[in-house]
């Protein structure tokens, strides 16, 4: 028997959901978005060039749609748990944009929720589908490294998003850092015992009136012992700086950043190449594909999907962690 | 007044035929390719999928039909002659593969029925289009490097392809050094006067029955002085190797390989790290891509394609003189 | 008026005794090691050779001979202090080896009592003479990064020194990274406000037994909000790792390992290239030559030496606090 | 029986003869260098602080005194040939500059007459000393790349020496590329069969009038049908560029440049580094002192030295077909 296509409804027609919309419509023959909810005038062409063609009045509706058979959750944050519950009530599979959302006990609500129905659920931590990631954790599950010791992350945008996004985007940690938490849970294997966060305002930004900042570091302990150790800036001149290192007993595995092209100079002040890919949705091209490709497979063979509701928490809950740590200025266990 | 969308027939479905119709198919808004000729049956699901809605008994009634506008000849280089020849009396516009054919004299005439003729024709000297060596071009035509005076090319396969293809292929400089002199031409911006060439068997393949070879240094001298080194062998074990180098009065500028991944390992026997794509058309899709557009946009814009028949008649002229350089163990003269 | 030659005596003619006593006979034209104590058996013909001519009986019988002027102390850390105050009563310029002790009373009572006598001192924080961490500090000062944001500081061990001697080290902050704390603070200009340290045992030895670690991450806080990790393992497989990193508004600025060779292959598995090298003294062997021509210079010139003995208090308050931090799982804070 | 330190006398006190003479002072514990005749006034005190302690005034007296063990010959080359016949008649070893002579003549002579006599004889390929050069070697002779099949040598000057100094020096190809053909033989062990150069002048000085060039590419052909290609230019802006590349059936080997520093940066520009080290002498410092280290030990041995008078001739050979191939713009044979 054939399996057949999957028909999904989109939440949210913003940067992300334009990308999933195209990478399904181009790059997914098992699926089609069929459908979208709330889709401003704006957006519409772009909508129907890739495949949409109902447009509903409202998510209800969307989801009460027996044509739907899953939905992308690309809105904004402060819609997420919503969005979810009533998907998971109308039965549809959920793809939803990270983080789930910003509270720990609607999350963990999710969890439960998701857990005791049928459907299945992916939260969008699309690093860990990026070609190179999949390389060094296959290498890492070969036991190339051997137990991992040291895990350094390095994640640093070109620079800030708008400060009306900051402002309800959760901080560094929820917004920006969450994707490296992910990253250490995945690359690690083990669960988190312990933070401890410093941060920084370098930049121009007035950040420290919604309690935030632009630079940081933080040091993830996980009960195997394994230290992660993580620094972020919003401020990188340089381009999107996204580098991995692991260090276990037999050597090192890492990933060095994709440049912008493969050029190479010399000239009497040295040797110059070029800078890291400038933007996380061209840096992270493949992995948004890879991702939703993945879901749509998932769903196809009835098995669960490689990042769970408890991943999505997990890394909110490392998240949380180190927003008390910087705050308090002390060390948080969790579990 | 909109530019209207350019309809393609295309003849020949074997690897590189696939390539275009598919870049078409996806990355090309403004053009179509809706008919093929002698489409052999094992294709004709993958032409159907990507466009392709009439299918032609033969040639002749595909450039007939007035609904084509251009022609794409991916056929084997046999066929090249009769086929640019019935397009271009038919008034079509036409891309052709490299090389445009293995006799100098019917390259010649090419050459001079197309200039007499209304049509754009270009030839498929894909690399020019690739990004990194587009960004290499604009880095010398700012001067970057002063006036050309010692270019590297380094082209190596990482297998040689099927001795049967090699039969009829023209040789390792006709078949696979072309683009090589083609993109020293491009580099150095100017005309060849004299070409030596060195060549031997090293791999198991019988190839001298051929008077062919697996690897091979030529040297080229332009006009200007400059002198174009390209070093070709038909066995990389490492994978495809494509390198250039164009040092100057002001310094070197040259593009690396496209490695596999980005991943690196540091363990006791070293550093490691990927080797080059493996094969030409994933490492050079963006360039197959590329070309084709940049061939719409031309006969929309109703000028002259960015590669002539000129530059096949050229690169072709380097290739049969180190032909000659080779079998006769002397220097050349071009011009 | 010409300087005179500067004539050192030297206590404990070890590992590094011996690197430092070389050093000067090779590369200091404008100094002689001409006296010794306690020289054992075996290192009395080294010592000859490299122009020692006077074998005293003890320490103090050295630093009370009018011939010396300076002394090099490079006996176990727990003669530092004694030596330090002899040196200094008896007038001697000095130069010690780090750490200058273990107990942060003594080196308080050092640094005041250099304070107030007429010597010059310096302690041997090498690193900081490395040519490349002097080209690093010198685009630093020039303000190419910018003020300092995030530092990152890889200080790997190629192995595990003798139990016998971890046991005496003071652990792993106190012998290995306090050349990383230093570092730090050298690399910022700035002083340390909290100390943040986890760590674990991932190898074989018995580390739990003295209190001591093999693998550390450390987070630095400067009164000017700049961050600083410093990673350390005793067991990299792949050689010594050493690498530094300084990230501030305007870029990057870092060094990368020195490796064994410049060889690189490519071969059906890849990319290779050399290992960084494999030990401190051969990695160092720049900075410890230069650290001894710059205290030879600042004697003659009678100018206060780079690296003083308040630079050594200060990297052993860190050491002290990361102990402490690891210990009772806890920020501390300094000053 | 311990064998004893040889006793050299030095012809030549330039750059080249200071470098001799110092390696010898700091680095040959088993060598001396007492003697030197004809030094200028200007070079006696670097003389007599290197331990020279006899000043004769003719190289005649020199090559007479019994003290003397052996010569090292690095007057100019125009002083060459008679000074090796001298100390050849007088049975002192010789270790003479490169090239041994501007004439093919006169250096076959020389050939036959260290071949009759009894002494030792070494010319200063030094390349081949250079560490990195050795280790590419002993991969080669490990059977890594298996048998070579390309050889690519970049070999790139800093600047032009002084025009009075290439008025005699016998152009390009006898004084710089003679060190490049020298290593291809080396890495290839084999002899060439067969050369082609080009050549032209895109630098300032008036190098025509000399019938020389300051850019060339020279294609050597092996008897085992490895194809060499070697480019050389007089004005790299970028540093002293030294690379070299062997690529066989298992893959590619090669030696990158040693470059000024471990330096990296990233900035809004993209990613830098240090250039190449500038200059020969520092650039084969190393390779320097290991030849003449090498030569006292053949000598001590009683061994044939690694770099032979018929290695000198070969180079010259390869060096004047070179020249000819350029002039008469043809392909020569040799053997």
């Amino acid at each position: 028997m054939a399996t057949s296509t999957i028909k999904f409804g989109i939440a949210g027609l913003g940067r992300i959901g334009k990308v999933h919309l195209a990478n399904v419509h181009r790059y997914c023959p098992s699926a089609e978005v069929i459908g979208a909810c709330h889709v401003r005038d704006e957006h519409s062409v772009f909508a129907a060039k890739h495949g949409i063609t109902t447009f509903y009045t409202t998510y209800a509706e969307m989801v009460s749609d027996t044509a739907i058979d899953a939905v992308i959750i690309a809105s904004p944050t402060t819609y997420h748990y919503e969005h979810i519950v009533a998907a998971a009530e109308a039965g549809k599979h959920i793809f939803c944009e990270k983080p789930i959302d910003l509270s720990l006990e609607k999350v963990q609500r999710v969890t439960d929720l998701i857990s005791k129905s049928g459907i299945h659920f992916m939260v969008g931590f699309n690093r860990r589908f990026d070609p190179h990631v999949l390389q060094l954790k296959a290498a890492l599950d070969e036991g190339k490294v051997g137990k991992p010791q040291i895990v350094k992350i390095t994640s640093r945008d070109p620079g800030p998003p708008p400060l009306a996004y900051i402002k309800t985007s959760g901080g560094l940690f929820l917004d920006m850092a969450i994707h490296d938490f992910d990253m250490a849970r995945y690359l690690v294997s083990d669960e988190v015992v312990q933070v401890h966060a410093s941060g920084s305002i370098f930049g121009d930004f007035p950040l420290a009136q919604f309690d935030d900042i632009d630079t940081a570091v933080v040091t993830l302990t996980f009960k195997n012992g394994c230290m992660a150790v993580i620094d972020n800036s919003r401020n990188s001149v340089y381009g999107y700086d996204q580098r991995l290192e692991v260090f276990g007993a037999k050597g090192l595995y890492g990933t060095k950043n994709i440049t912008e092209d493969a050029l190479f100079a010399r000239d009497s002040n040295g040797y110059h190449a070029a800078k890291p890919k400038h933007f996380f949705i061209e840096r992270y091209a493949e992995s948004y594909r890879n991702i939703l490709l993945d879901f749509v497979n998932a769903i196809q063979q009835n098995k669960a999907p490689a990042i769970s509701a408890r991943d999505g928490l997990a890394a909110l809950t490392i998240a949380m962690a180190a927003k008390k740590s910087l705050k308090e200025n002390q060390v948080v266990a969790l579990l």
